[in-house]
């Protein structure tokens, strides 16, 4: 049996659709019809080298790591208790981990510091018709929800990651009645951010910071309650909006979507004392830090990636609920190689999904 | 009444003992008959102008926040319920808020960011023979420790700096049985630091890294397990002694009391995954971050500046329980500017304190 | 100069109003022209001698502790810095640490274990036209918000209490996508704490459960998500209408504005495994718990006094914001009497608060 | 292939003494001889019926849930990387969950609220030559600590429950320099608490609470700064002797390791202001609370169970490093019934475990 899948042939060249056989699934792996994949800028990142350090790949490989898919097949130990059949819709936690470092004994197995593989960056994606899944890293979704799976896919990356960036500014008591918390970067993550910092904010007052007027509204559409458009302006004049907006020229908290020197710096030049910048972004290689400040201010910098399976559970929770608002465009198999190259100028707002027949 | 003081009569130039008035104190403070005051390395940093935007100081000044003294005198508004007596020996809680903002009301005074002030660098300090303190930044001390005010003047910065850091890093979940955590610099802070590494560790494994043998001594002396010495190694080099000692090439925090590029580039390159580091040092204006492990790891980057009231309270319980081991030099005022000079070149093992008769 | 108070003069008796001296204002005090302040339960309490015990009043005595009013003289200690002119409106920290003891320079003033004192519970309160308090523990509020002080005094207590007890809830990790939070008891508490479920939830399902369907329809109308009579249910009947409600048989965290044994057996009984039960309530003496689930099931029972000052401040930027829906009554000094005694038999929705003229 | 084991045939009736099949490992299990099982007294609870209602047993059974073997047989399924060779000697971690609920996909299958099992309360346990277990449960030590599996064995119940309940502690911020923290009860779990609360509580003073002299001197050897007898006595003499100690009249912290209604009003009548007991034991079925200090001061209460994976690692750590000092009596299978009667009694210091050729 064969299936219509993008692979990559080397860096820096656009991605071969070809026809090429359907994966056989493993004992403890589910077959899955794949019903939509979303293209991220980190697929772009795959193409340019970026990680090709931390995750090598096997040439020809098929990338793709945001995906949902129905039920196409069971491997023979996949446990009946499971209950999965033919047909359901399921969506696939990207990050494998090998179970049995610190890291994915504590459930961040996306973490993982002995074998962890993920999904699109090893192991062949979702940019293809069909792909094997071990059936522990599934998670199923209601009737309803798996009408629309160009919603669900893009919560297993870019709607995670910014979650699991959101929560940690959370859980280290940086949002509340009376804090400003702002968003840095509103493409494919920082326009679900901005809807998290909402929902997680405890009453905190949520501006997004961006480079253009059109993901100002798009972050405005989704929650935020100011918008700065921050291109070629000192952080005094970004300091005088603030305070217009919120009565107050810091912020406690900041979710860097984009991760770039310029960014990062804005962020901390921003914030008040004991505030704290979670960066999920990955835009350059190196970021600076003024030290007395950092020091003095007790400033914090914390990195989050991606997310565990818990985080995309609580996710999809949100989105089933109807609570998150999303922003795709569907398209075709055939036109991943120009969406690849606009994620790479950083022209896109929302989040393109490749929908399947 | 007179004293002698050492003052700054300008950046980058020798105090000058003089002869000045003992200060009056005003209604709400303690007038103290300073008994010994530690000399910092930001004493030094003070003098050469690193501190000029945060704290201006008008001259001439009086440096000196690592201060201990005798009741000797109360103004007209110290209640009675306090319970002070003159002679009584009282420690300096050198950060004084003004109790209005959020780090106040949080207990941070040292970290007010409305009005607040650091003795020694703003008012007047301990580098003279009297100071004048608000009542409610002293704590009182037991008889058995006020007989060697030299051991609990440092506590006030040198002892309480990296206890808070070392804090940080417990309440952020990085210490505990199995883990690694490391030191990096041996100096006034740091032969402090190993010893809390031990205290809070939680059975962590404890390592030194330093530039010198002789600084790995005394690391090892406080209670480090191993030491390693850094000068000139590269970062294989480095984790390969690492594994040596604990079995592992990788740390999972680090309390970097140096502050430096160079100390912060090898703490990272040094951490393993959801690994940390918290900085009280300030040797250098920035310090950088390599992104992608940075995020890809979860590492986080903790600044820790000195220490809150508690934090003090609780060093003092330490140091007079017997649990902290002092390396105390005891200086005259005549020879503060050469005790600046040799902190100023980083070749001063443990702490030096002036003492008054 | 006098002013109408109504004074305990025994417990189990009336209040008797009275003219009597307006107060004047110590050094560091502010005196204040009462405009509003609430009736709560606990002063119900007060005058049937359940708080007998920890908190002793002299006799004749003012209760009232949740209090707003306008700056009508300044004592001659109070710094101008603070910038407080006759006529502004401000709101009473009630709780006032002797400053000293751990809990005070933790910002938790209202845990005072040295000499706290805590406003109609010792220090005479705002059951009359006139008031003195240290300047340090009022809170000034925009002009907006002044001209319905009604709105503001509640907060000090009824608004405060389970404000602080969900913020417990939350930091324990017990709320999120995919939980679900109750609040037992809709009385003057529970209509505000169904509120902060909903702020601080970040999108956990919120429960009401009460005795009566008026309240439930209060819980509902202020944001909760389901609501359940619980009068005469066995645990298994909650359980039913909970899984029709939810998907699921138990609750992950509870907030108690009861404080009954009863209350408190069902709040556990309902619980989850790593559930957590947050009590304001103090409805009995004693409360009990069965040994082995709680053990087994990991659960947690938290105790939540009141509010702290932060605390006071976070819920006043919620209500100047327009985030809290308040359920008030307004009500003259004259029936001070019959308003305690419908509080005692808890038959009040809402909150009853004083205003005077 | 036969073997001797201990198995139950009923409630309140000893175990018998029987040869039986060696059990056949399944594709993922281990088959070990088993070397040493420790006899808890959580062992004559399960005989006379106190878990009847949550873990239900068939009978004939084998308990025994304290384990530590050699690999004798490898199921066919089990990885080879996971690399295990016949002799190598592991401890079994006792809690199996079933991997899907949320408490196992945060690491603690040990709450596992699906289909979890615990072995010796419904798999069969160690009170035999030989048991299976499923790969992933065990955990390898090195050669050295091999050679005494008794002190092993009893690391996975008595040796690991008090350490979690005093990381909770810890982690609740109830530990530190200043702090008192008590351990109640000196039997199996609390003559290890007390060396956790060492290792633990940064600088705490630790307090053991019994109710014979012979147990407090056990818990003096371990650690504990101060003992107090505190069998006929009334709140205010312990506290009178408390004071005599430590110069303090309440606790910060308790560990409560016996669980019986007069243990925890002990515990909670000696708590100061923000106190917290975190209890362990099972003694009896209900506890009870005084309801206003418990909310006037927020205590807290917290359930701890057992331990997760990696709090077995963590023990294991502190083992193999020396850190742990055993109180450990060795026992023939034959006795099993006289030291389960023992136990019952209460008049077990330290530890029995079973050791078989």
């Amino acid at each position: 049996m064969h299936m219509q899948a993008a692979r990559m042939h080397g860096y820096n060249e656009p991605l071969r659709i070809e026809e090429v056989p359907v994966p056989d699934p493993a004992a403890d792996e589910i077959l899955l019809k794949v019903a939509a994949t979303g293209i991220c800028r980190s697929d772009y990142q795959l193409q340019d080298g970026y990680f090709k350090g931390p995750f090598p790949v096997d040439f020809p490989y098929i990338p793709g790591h945001e995906v949902t898919g129905r039920v196409a097949g069971l491997g023979s130990g996949v446990p009946k208790t499971v209950g999965y059949t033919e047909g359901d819709m399921v969506v696939v936690n990207p990050s494998w981990g090998d179970g049995t470092c610190r890291q994915c004994r504590e459930g961040n197995e996306h973490l993982c510091s002995g074998n962890g593989r993920w999904v699109g960056f090893g192991p062949p994606g979702g940019f293809a018709e069909y792909m094997a899944v071990q059936y522990r890293h599934v998670i199923p979704v209601s009737k309803e929800a798996a009408k629309k799976p160009e919603l669900l896919a893009p919560m297993t990356d870019a709607g995670m990651t910014p979650y699991r960036g959101m929560r940690k500014l959370r859980d280290a008591g940086k949002l509340g009645p009376g804090r400003t918390v702002a968003v840095t970067g509103i493409g494919g993550l920082g326009s679900y951010a901005v809807q998290y910092a909402k929902l997680l904010g405890s009453g905190a007052v949520v501006v997004a910071l961006a480079r253009s007027d059109r993901k100002l509204e798009v972050a405005k559409d989704n929650g935020a309650d100011h918008g700065i458009n921050v291109r070629d302006k000192s952080t005094e004049a970004i300091q005088d909006e603030l305070e217009r907006h919120t009565g107050r020229r810091t912020l406690d908290a900041v979710l860097d979507c984009v991760g770039s020197e310029q960014s990062i710096s804005m962020d901390f030049a921003l914030l008040g004392p004991e505030g704290a910048v979670a960066a999920v972004g990955l835009m350059s290689d190196h970021v600076e830090h003024r030290q007395f400040p950092f020091v003095g201010m007790e400033l914090s910098y914390l990195g989050s990636f991606w997310g565990n399976h818990l985080d995309l559970v609580e996710v999809l929770s949100l989105a089933e609920r109807g609570l998150v608002k999303h922003n795709v465009t569907k398209v075709d198999l055939a036109d991943i190689n120009e969406n690849l190259e606009s994620l790479g100028h950083g022209d896109v707002v929302g989040r393109q999904v490749l929908v399947f027949a």
